[in-house]
C-alpha cells in the first residue's frame, strides 16, 4: 500500500528541477543567452546577469518546476525505452502532431501572460541557441519535451524583463539603474505566485 | 541508436486510447453518464445514446488521445513506483498544488472552446459519477491524471451537445429529431480537427 | 490623425480598474468574501483581511487590469446600446454559447496557474455571492463580462492563498502567524509579474 | 428594459463575420496566402484553393466568429475615439504590454490544438503578408485586434492542413488526391464543433 501522506518539501522540488536541467545538458547560462538575444535590442542597459537572474526567478515557480520534472522524466523514460507503445514511438520520434510537450510548456508559460505565450510560439519555430542543439530530430537523445520547456522558461524570463522595462521607463530609468539581483529569486518570506 | 522514422498509424493510437481507459477501470458508459447528468436538464429529447456517441467522437481527436496516453502512462508508472523522486511522491500522493494533470486535461478540453473549459473546472471540483470513484486520495491505485482526463472528455462531449442543441433550436428541432449516430465519430474521409 | 505615442502611466490604469469595478456595483469586499467562503475551510487562521489583501494584489497585475477594463467597457457599451449588431444582441442577452467573456477572464486567471483555472470554472457554474447578483439573465443591467471577471479575480486570489498555505505548512505556521499585508500589493520597487 | 430573449441566428453571425473582415480591408485570399506560405513547403500537392477552403471552414466556427466580432468592434470604436480612457489610448497606440488582443485570438486558435497555438505565436512575431500591412504602429487606422485575429485564423487553417496531411500520408495520398472542397465548410447537418 502506498503512503498518501508523504509531503515533498518545496526545497527538494527546486533542487530536483535544477538537477534535472543540468543532467540533460542545459545550463542556466544557455537559457539566459536566449533571453538576452531576444530582449537586448529593446532594453537599454540590459546585461546577461539580468537575464540569468530572471531565468532563476522563473525556475522558482512551482508551476514551472512541476512542468520541468514531468517533461524531463518522459524524455528520459523514452530514452531508456521504458514507455509503453505507441507512446514510446511517438515521443521517441518527436512526432510532429504530438502536442502534449507544447501543452505542458504552455501551462508554465501561461502564468506569465499572453505575451509570454506568443514569445514561446516564436521560439518554438525559430529554435534559437540551445533549443536548436536539443532538437530530437537532428541530434542524439530524446529531447521532445526539453526543447519546449527551455523555450517556455526563456519566454517567461523575457516577458518578465519586458514588463519591468515598462516600469523603469515610467520612472525615467533603464536596466543600467537596477542591480540584476532585483530580477532574481525573492527571499522566502516574500515569495509569491 | 534509436530509429526516428517510425510512424505510428492513427488507428493504433485510437485503439491504444480505448484500451488504456478500459484497463484503468473506466467504461465509455461511465463518461457518457456524466455528460447525460449535466446536459439532460437543458436538452429536450437527449438520450444516453447521444451522449455515448458524443464521447466516442471526442475520443477520436488526436489531441485528446495523446493526452489520455500520456496521463495514464504517468499514473501507471507511479503505481509501479517507476518514477524518480520527488515526482514519484508528488504524483502518488496527488499533491494539491501539482497542476500538470489539470494542464494536460485542459490542453484537450481547450479544443472544444472556453465553455468546455469552465465545465471542466466545475467537474474538477464536483467530482460527479466515476470521477468520484477515481479520486486517488480516497481509493486504491493512482489516478492523479485519469480523473482529470475523464473530466476533460466529459466536458468536451457536453460542450458538443450544447453547441448542437443551439443548431437544432434554429431549425425548430430537438435531439428527439436526430439519430445519435450523427453526434458520433465521422467516417475517415470526412474526419476533421 | 491619432497620436500613437501617448503612453498611459500604470498608476492611471490601476486607478481606472478600481473605479470601473466600483462603478459597476462591486466592492473589493464582495470579491474577498467569495475567496473567504472558498478558502477558509482549508486554511487555518485565515481572515477576511488576508482575502482582501490577496484580491488587491491580484488587481495590481497588468494582465488582470486590462481584462477588467475591456470587459467592463463592453458591458457598458452594450447597456447603452452602442455596439453594432449582432454583437449588441449577443452580449445584451448573455447568449449561452458566447465565450469571449470566459476567454478574457481565463486570460487573466491563467497567470495564476492551472488550479486557478479550475477554480474559475467552478465559480462560473456555482455563482457564489456577488456573482449570483450580477447574473445578467436574472437582474438589471448588462454584466455579461463582469461576472466572469469577478470569478477570475476571486479564483486568482484564492489560488494565491492556497499556494501560500503550502509554504506556511512547510515552516510549521498558519495564516494566524502572518500579517495580512504580506499577501497584499508590493511596494513598487519589488513589483513583479 | 432590454429584451433578454432575442436570439441571433447563426447565419447572421456568419454573415456579420465575413462582412466585418472585408470592411476592415482583409480578403479571405489574403489569409489563405499566409497559410499557403507556411504550409506549401511541407505539403505536396497543396494549392491555394485548399488553403482558401480551410480558412472558410475556420470562419464557420462559432468561437472564431465571436472573437472576430468583438475584436473588430473594439478596433472600430477606438478609431472613432468612442472608448473611455485610458482604454482608448491603450488600444489606439497598440501598447506593447496590452495582451487582451492576443488573449482573444488565443481563445479561438486554442480550439485547433497546441500546435496551432505555437504557429500563432510565430505569426505574431513574423508578421507575414497582410499581417504586416495591418500593423497599427506603422500604418493608418487601428488594427490592434485585427492583426492578431488574422494570425489566429491563419494558424488555425494551417493546423487543419497539417493534421489532414498526416491522414493522407497514412493512405499513401497527397493533397493532389483530394478536392479542396473537402477542407471547406460542411453542410449544416454535419456541422461540428
Amino acid at each position: 500500500m502506498h503512503n498518501k501522506n508523504i509531503r515533498v518539501h518545496s526545497d527538494s522540488v527546486t533542487k530536483a528541477t535544477y538537477a534535472a536541467i543540468k543532467r540533460r545538458g542545459v545550463e542556466i547560462q544557455d537559457i539566459a543567452e536566449i533571453v538576452y538575444t531576444m530582449q537586448s535590442p529593446y532594453n537599454e542597459g540590459l546585461t546577461m546577469e539580468h537575464c540569468t537572474q530572471s531565468v532563476e526567478r522563473v525556475l522558482c515557480k512551482r508551476e514551472v518546476q512541476h512542468a520541468v520534472l514531468v517533461g524531463i522524466e518522459l524524455d528520459e523514460l523514452a530514452e531508456k525505452k521504458m514507455l509503453s507503445e505507441p507512446l514510446q514511438s511517438i515521443i521517441e520520434s518527436d512526432e510532429g502532431l504530438f502536442g502534449v510537450d507544447e501543452t505542458i510548456a504552455l501551462g508554465a508559460v501561461f502564468t506569465y501572460g499572453s505575451i509570454a505565450v506568443t514569445t514561446f510560439g516564436h521560439l518554438d519555430k525559430q529554435k534559437i541557441g540551445i533549443i536548436q542543439k536539443l532538437d530530437t530530430k537532428s541530434g542524439n537523445g530524446v529531447h521532445t519535451f526539453l526543447d519546449d520547456l527551455v523555450g517556455s522558461i526563456a519566454a517567461s524570463a523575457a516577458s518578465r524583463i519586458a514588463h519591468r522595462m515598462r516600469d523603469l521607463e515610467e520612472e525615467g530609468e533603464t536596466f543600467a539603474d537596477i542591480p540584476p539581483v532585483i530580477l532574481g529569486p525573492q527571499p522566502k518570506a516574500k515569495k509569491d505566485i
